[in-house]
């Protein structure tokens, strides 16, 4: 537990009280893949730390829609799961396990408590809350503009046909000038595409795995 | 100029020589019905403090479609024209007068030293940005979830709820940037709304005849 709270990018912020506190109070947790983690209404979960696996953070419409806002990783802290303690954060989401997940929970009260003693972790939650705000922007201008997964995914079709391989052997940044896109962009939706088993990522190549998901994009 | 100062929100943080490089920086500018105010692209304004007036914020798409994202009044702080200084805030937005609109603008330089040396200003101005983070998802989820009956619906209760007016004197080009979506769907809809009794149309205003039939439209 010790060396899992040394991973928490606030901990630095902690007095000695207040780490021992949370060795108290913290817990991991496991959720099977396609487990459901959490939803603002139902509860105040709490802030989520992802040891290992994938959260999916979605917005689910009355219909039973779900648009994606974004997916936190290994090392990655979940913000939205204890919007509770944070007054500024007035809507709510969802969030699954895509994947086997362990993840390190602190309660609520715990964060609650941390948040309203320690002005470095009070700063710390919001700057975290702002960088999840850039996130669900670049979703937002996916789903409403850009339409970028279709131009990529059209583009790494044509490339691998035009070339008869399935090696692709492009920096990001020659990929963003050939479909008029930015180099953080491009990064960005092919880590996506290597998260979906469509492509693999090495230095200077893209190799295509899964051709036919590749097409299904277009 | 005190005064105006005094307005602001974080002033009670400010030490004596930090206010004093406020009052030295800051500066009102107005800016005229229509105006453009700020793109990410072009500039770091800095931080703005709406006087009077109006300041929209939108995104614009490579084909030229705006989607609003939240609407700034008097007393109210735009964060967004300040991202230069927030590294977490990675995405452009776009800014508009939608009236005449006095702003007092605080230079990028000066917030960005008073965020360094001021941990409550540091804290506060990330504040400012999870309130807007929360701002975008309603409108997120206004956009992409509900149907465009109960968006009008709504935006014209609280228009007039705003305006104190059962007449709201916007075209349908400005309602349907308001609530994303195409001024002949919302031409349509209002046409609609009007052969239901709603409303009553006339050249550039729209006067609210049964505010109960159309908030039961929510």
């Amino acid at each position: 537990m010790e060396e899992l709270l040394n991973r928490l990018p606030f901990n630095k912020f902690l007095t000695a009280e207040e780490k021992e506190i949370l060795q108290r109070s913290a817990f991991v947790h496991h959720y099977d893949k396609g487990a459901f983690i959490h939803s603002s209404e139902r509860e105040c979960l709490g802030m989520l730390f992802v040891i290992s696996g994938e959260i999916r953070t979605y917005l689910l419409s009355e219909e039973g829609r779900e648009i994606t806002l974004f997916r936190l990783y290994s090392d990655d802290l979940c913000v939205l799961s204890a919007s509770c303690v944070i007054s500024q954060i007035s809507f709510d989401t969802q969030m699954t396990a895509p994947k086997d997940t362990d993840v390190l929970i602190i309660p609520a009260d715990v964060i609650a408590m941390l948040k309203e003693k320690n002005i470095y972790v009070n700063c710390f939650l919001y700057e975290l809350a702002t960088e999840r705000f850039s996130d669900v922007m670049w979703a937002m201008q996916q789903i409403l503009f850009k339409r970028l997964d279709q131009r990529l995914a059209t583009f790494l079709i044509e490339e691998s046909e035009r070339t008869g391989s399935e090696m692709i052997l492009m920096t990001h940044e020659q990929i963003a000038q050939h479909i008029g896109s930015a180099r953080e962009a491009v990064a960005r939706m092919l880590k996506q595409f290597a998260n979906d088993g469509l492509v693999e990522l090495k230095r200077g190549t893209i190799n295509i795995c899964d051709t036919d998901g590749i097409k299904n994009l277009q």
